[in-house]
């Protein structure tokens, strides 16, 4: 999406380095990070300066990439030296095979619960046994079908926005969540270019509050009418006729369709069946983890509890400050994500179509 | 209760001043803060130096005596100034009442949704007719009476706490709320000095964080263990076994059980529900406004969005900032308040024994 005048997506690779939006700098400033290594990709999904499912996926994919690259650029590499006989001998090859499995594991170690970010590893270590070329081919494919996906969610998901909806959403599942266009926002913004005219309420999102700064940033970058709310406020407005429609993005769907995503959104999905509003859930298929038969089994990252206890942000001079949100002495429990089962969504908004839950596992 | 072991009430009077633990300034500093006048007052409780419902209906009932001392002690006064014929006219003397009434009416303006300020503005008003000393006792009466009520209150609450319950709260309806003692967090205390073993989730209790910052306080000092949570958290928790009981308090009660509390206590009972965990809400009778025959009566406070846009606390320095928490230019919404319809509630928790929701009304 553009910001400034300018196209970008939210995370891409060049040469041996991948670049991304500092989404912890954001809203408060728009700069582009650069991870030079696998490891500074690691590093930089787990500290979340990128986040989101569909971007995770990307930024894996690149990890695996660049972990494939680092190897072969080694200067130790008997390769490089020209020593064929060391290359080829059995030794040097399992020595090789377990730096890439151990960059794999360090990979998926970074947020436990993101599908996407398993998906990518898998794909790019596959066609990285291959060649690091291949290996690097597959991670910018995985990332242009990341926007196929996008633009496809978003046509599909235009149905549900009718003229005047109030829409509901929680954390940020738009195209900073994703390598462009989003998953929740994807169809809003489809929508907005077809002149309709709607509103949305976005969740402030605690503890990182990825609503009140991603969402509400995205969504004022596009020109679309919003307010933010205090995730609290969530069953007044539907008690009050004041949402029409809710839609997020997840992290992991197991094959019965139940879902992992951004903790609270599991409270909504309650409280939007309480009161009749139709509850969607906009990912791609690459969010689905057939593997698993049930959402029991879908791990829940828990992050550490300065995230709910302190806050950082610009004070009226500018200057980014942490301060403290909460009593000192007392700890707090962050767990990351929730699940809310299958039950709960009226239906999946991917790229091959609205599902219904119970038709997710056909298309394993 | 006891800070660094003094025992202070949250609000007292003394001569014409009220005095009141100051609730902005907690947990972070502990200072009193003296209203030297009846608008005084009326500002401290706008802008929740002091706060929750007890406490509110003490310092409303205060400010009420304090119109009536300021009228008496007012220079201009004919009854000061020995001037019996001017002061016995029927001109002052509508002209008095409407001093009175105007006062009421400043008064009641300060936070919409409390029964108790109303409760306390209507009983010391009356007294107050027939002299300025008759306001002062009523006001220290109805003080004296919220701290006999919350210790009932705490008794009958207490047959809810089994050895190792889990207890969630939302925002504090603790001795900070109260004169002492507190509604929600009396039975705990009470729990405590008995031995029982059990342990509470405190909700932060977005936007303004009285969970995070007040009940996390109270529970400290009282050496009760707890966890902050965002209020995010609530349906994971719940879903997976890990809450026994939720216990809040309320700000104003309708004949047929319909409850006004913090925003958020609707969510909160939803998702109880749905998991079959019992919500109780601790008040006393004075919370219940039994001229409203259903919740949708109950007026709904919108306070300013800058509660939700920004915070202030101490950065590592312990220096107050306030920052911006959201992504500037983008707009909140945020009431402050929300209803729980009667048939979410388990139970009251009230100074005359623990209610079922449809027998409120039998006690009108």
């Amino acid at each position: 999406m553009n910001v400034n005048g300018k196209h970008y997506r939210t995370i891409w690779m060049e040469g041996s380095s991948v670049f991304m939006i500092d989404q912890n700098a954001l809203p408060f400033e728009f700069k582009i990070y650069k991870a030079s290594t696998y490891l500074e990709t690691c590093c930089a999904i787990k500290t979340m300066i990128t986040r989101g499912a569909g971007a995770i996926g990307a930024a894996a994919g690149f990890a695996m990439a660049q972990a494939f690259q680092e190897r072969t650029n080694n200067k130790k590499n008997p390769w490089r030296q020209g020593d064929t006989q060391k290359a080829n001998c059995h030794e040097y090859a399992t020595e090789q095979l377990s730096f890439f499995e151990n960059a794999r594991l360090k990979i998926e170690a970074t947020r436990p619960t993101a599908r996407n970010l398993f998906y990518a590893t898998e794909k790019v270590f596959t066609a990285g046994l291959k060649s690091p070329g291949a290996a690097m081919a597959e991670a910018q494919k995985l990332a242009n079908e990341n926007i196929d996906e996008a633009l496809k969610i978003g046509e599909f998901g235009n149905s549900l926005i009718k003229k005047g909806s109030r829409i509901l959403t929680h954390c940020n599942a738009g195209w900073l969540g994703f390598v462009d266009y989003g998953s929740a926002l994807a169809p809003l913004y489809v929508a907005k270019t077809e002149g309709k005219d709607f509103f949305v309420y976005a969740d402030e999102t605690r503890p990182r509050n990825q609503g009140a700064r991603l969402t509400a940033w995205e969504l004022q970058n596009e020109g679309i009418p919003h307010k933010i709310i205090p995730d609290n406020a969530g069953a007044y407005l539907m008690s009050r006729g004041m949402i029409d429609l809710v839609i997020t993005g997840a992290d992991r769907i197991a094959a019965n369709g139940d879902t992992a995503n951004k903790i609270g959104t599991f409270e909504k999905a309650i409280v939007a069946k309480e009161f009749g509003i139709p509850f969607y859930v906009a990912v791609p298929f690459s969010t689905i983890d057939f593997s698993l038969t049930d959402g029991w089994q879908i791990p829940i990252e828990e992050r550490d509890e300065d995230e709910v206890l302190t806050y950082s942000g610009p004070d009226s001079e500018g200057v980014i400050r942490t301060i403290r949100m909460a009593s000192p002495g007392s700890a707090a429990f962050n767990p990351a994500f929730d699940v809310t089962p299958a039950c709960y969504i009226t239906g999946f908004v991917t790229e091959k179509g609205i599902i219904e839950p119970n038709k997710i596992s056909s298309f394993r």
